[in-house]
């Protein structure tokens, strides 16, 4: 039960910034994973432990993990041990309701979280921040409520089994067993531990601590790590495990989690983590705009997609034609020039965003092989990898909006209702 | 509704420093009440008011108001106003828990609250501050709510009307509306506003500030404040005005939850303020002990009465030989060094530890006087006045002693179960 020692390990490259605040590559350019995973002290995913997980599903493991996009963890190997053994873990993932609209990338952590529920048949809790939104952005108590629970009808939208999830917004659910450990967390983190978790210095302006805020977000994501604080679901199961899909420029919060567990008599939980999904632009950026301004408001793949530029993302809510039209006007393509020098030297797929989609959302490894293999050679033109990819999000996007449409406010109730799990140990 | 002008002015003085976590007078003196009055900004409790409270009251003013024991307030002239047009309001106060045996001055707040109670027939909630005391003290969450459960016995042993009291630990009742208002304040207090209000200065070490437990201290007590915190007893009422008897330390909690209030929606509650409660020894410390170290940890009258130091306190579970001795080997005296002396020059009444105990707990108006004259001017000695201080406190521990063995775990289920108050505004 010793804390990691790489847990308290910031990322203090010059190089590159990764926090749930900011992320900046270097001189704009892409993140370093490989470089991440070294600075923050997580493991890599490697073949052998995608080769278990298919092992021990008896499935094939999801597109996301086959091509890498969740591509580091902590101790999920000895989740897998555990879960060999035949004992069962509880998956916690979560979501800042701070925008009506989800983006694509909004939608991974639930996707694949999706999947890990049905192919490991755990249960599931899934927090709305409804108080945090509500502190850091400038929007009432009700906004962040109403916001969460449009959000909640997205993430319902991805196909959650109701027997196994459990859904609260912190405004609903704070109090009682989950307030407990919320102090006891509070209790363990001290000034000095979250400014060097999360790379502040005794230079940063105080206001970057602004106490209420920091508080809050230090302590109410760890909570949900921690079994007890769910009594309705997990009674006397205190040691139970739990396994956290994020993105991973969520890593501190859940280093400061891992490091106060122990002292609490929790299990440190594990993580699995995926690197950032890219933005339209996301090349066009890395190139061209390598300014201050740029570093400091990152998007694209040098960061995170951005929801405040509504061309950078296509949104669950575009209609057809928006989505074929951000593709086609928006979306950075490592195409050539001329259909001269395409056909001679063919594309770059290191930075072609349509491509870089299609490994996202297409499932079909075969398919997208021949994809790849044709653009990348010239064979294939932009346009027509546009077009693939257009038909691939619009009927992604079709088939979203139809699930969420069917979502009754009964249903979200059914959700978020505090009650046992039924089939939570089936 | 604007901000009251001095609301914001923190006791800055050099010479004298009053908060909640610190008391301590010039030079180990006394505190000056007159000029705390002016540092803070509240305004005296004369006796044009305390005849007020006897005519709308139609009974005599409680003893705590007839000898200044109450000597402040915050627009308490408001709240009258207000009652006498029929409008009714709900009294607040509150513990921490930090210890299982309360002493005398810890009953003072509670007595005076339980005789405003009866007076204006009104509704009370009484908040136990365990989350509190868990973060600041070295106590689990599972002591902290085992303390607050005692605690609640004594409280209730002072005589509340189950039909008008709600007692609630935090720890069983933050959430729902309770949360939704402690971020609601949170949002309101930035950083430069709490190091004004409680006096801190740029200087002073980070740990002050430690975050987590300044966030709670600064919103956790406001929030009751805000009739919207209890939605089981004030459906509807979010204007209904609340009361909050205090010592005047507890002053710049309030003043920062009176800023907010009007930011809010809320009524600015409003404060009636007590001076501290001397320790035993009072006299001797503020005499003898002139040292930094006593400025540091004042107690006596210089400051608080201190829970630390058993003997400088009567605590409602000491026995009458505890007690006897007690008053007998600390209580300080004024009295003069030898009979001959004391004869000729009286007592000093003024540094005199039983008269003053007397003029808290001695109900007789006329046998107070009488013990005043007679000791002041050297007929009566200090045994004669310990003697009769001994029996005031001996049978009010004593009474104290059998109302609490007579309060039973349903009784502390009673006053705690969330619920509405049916005489609530009869």
């Amino acid at each position: 039960m010793d804390v990691d020692k790489k847990d308290s390990i910031a990322s203090d490259s010059s190089e590159q910034v990764v926090n749930p605040w900011e992320v900046a590559a270097k001189d704009g350019g892409k993140i370093d994973y490989d470089k991440l995973i070294d600075q923050f002290g997580c493991q890599r995913l490697d073949d052998s432990l995608i080769d278990r997980v298919q092992r021990l599903t008896s499935r094939q493991p999801h597109v996301f993990l086959r091509r890498g996009v969740f591509f580091a963890h902590r101790d999920f190997n000895e989740v897998l041990d555990a879960y060999e053994r035949g004992d069962k873990f509880y998956l916690y993932t979560g979501r800042g309701p701070s925008s009506e609209a989800l983006h694509l990338g909004h939608l991974i952590p639930f996707m694949f979280t999706k999947y890990l529920q049905e192919a490991f048949k755990v249960p599931l809790v899934i927090q709305l921040t409804d108080d945090e939104k509500c502190m850091w952005k400038n929007l009432s108590v009700e906004e962040s409520q109403r916001l969460a629970r449009e959000n909640a009808k997205d993430i319902i939208a991805c196909g959650f089994d109701v027997t196994k999830t459990f859904i609260f917004s912190d405004f609903d659910y704070v109090g009682g067993a989950f307030y407990k450990n919320m102090v006891k967390v509070a209790k363990c983190v001290t000034l000095n531990k979250a400014m060097g978790i999360f790379g502040f210095s005794g230079e940063d302006h105080i206001g970057k601590l602004s106490f209420p805020p920091v508080q809050a977000c230090l302590s109410v994501p760890a909570v949900p790590s921690f079994p007890s604080s769910f009594p309705h679901l997990f009674p006397g199961k205190d040691k139970l495990r739990c396994l956290i899909p994020c993105a991973i420029d969520q890593d501190p919060y859940f280093r400061m989690t891992r490091d106060v567990a122990p002292r609490l008599g929790y299990s440190k939980p594990a993580l699995i983590e995926s690197s950032f999904f890219p933005a339209l632009q996301a090349s066009l950026h890395a190139f061209k705009l390598l300014s201050i301004l740029f570093i400091l408001f990152s998007q694209g793949e040098n960061g995170k997609m951005s929801a405040s530029d509504p061309n950078s993302a296509i949104y669950v809510t575009d209609t057809a034609k928006e989505i074929k039209n951000k593709i086609n006007r928006y979306a950075f393509s490592g195409g050539q020039d001329s259909i001269e020098k395409h056909r001679e030297i063919g594309a770059n797929l290191e930075v072609d965003i349509p491509v870089k989609y299609l490994s996202f959302f297409l499932d079909d490894d075969t398919e997208l092989e021949h994809i790849k293999k044709e653009y990348g050679e010239g064979r294939m033109l932009t346009g027509e990898v546009k077009k693939r990819l257009t038909e691939v999000l619009t009927e992604m996007v079709e088939r979203h909006r139809m699930a969420r449409a069917a979502v009754t406010d009964e249903m979200v109730d059914a959700f978020m209702a505090v009650r046992p799990l039924p089939s939570m140990f089936e």
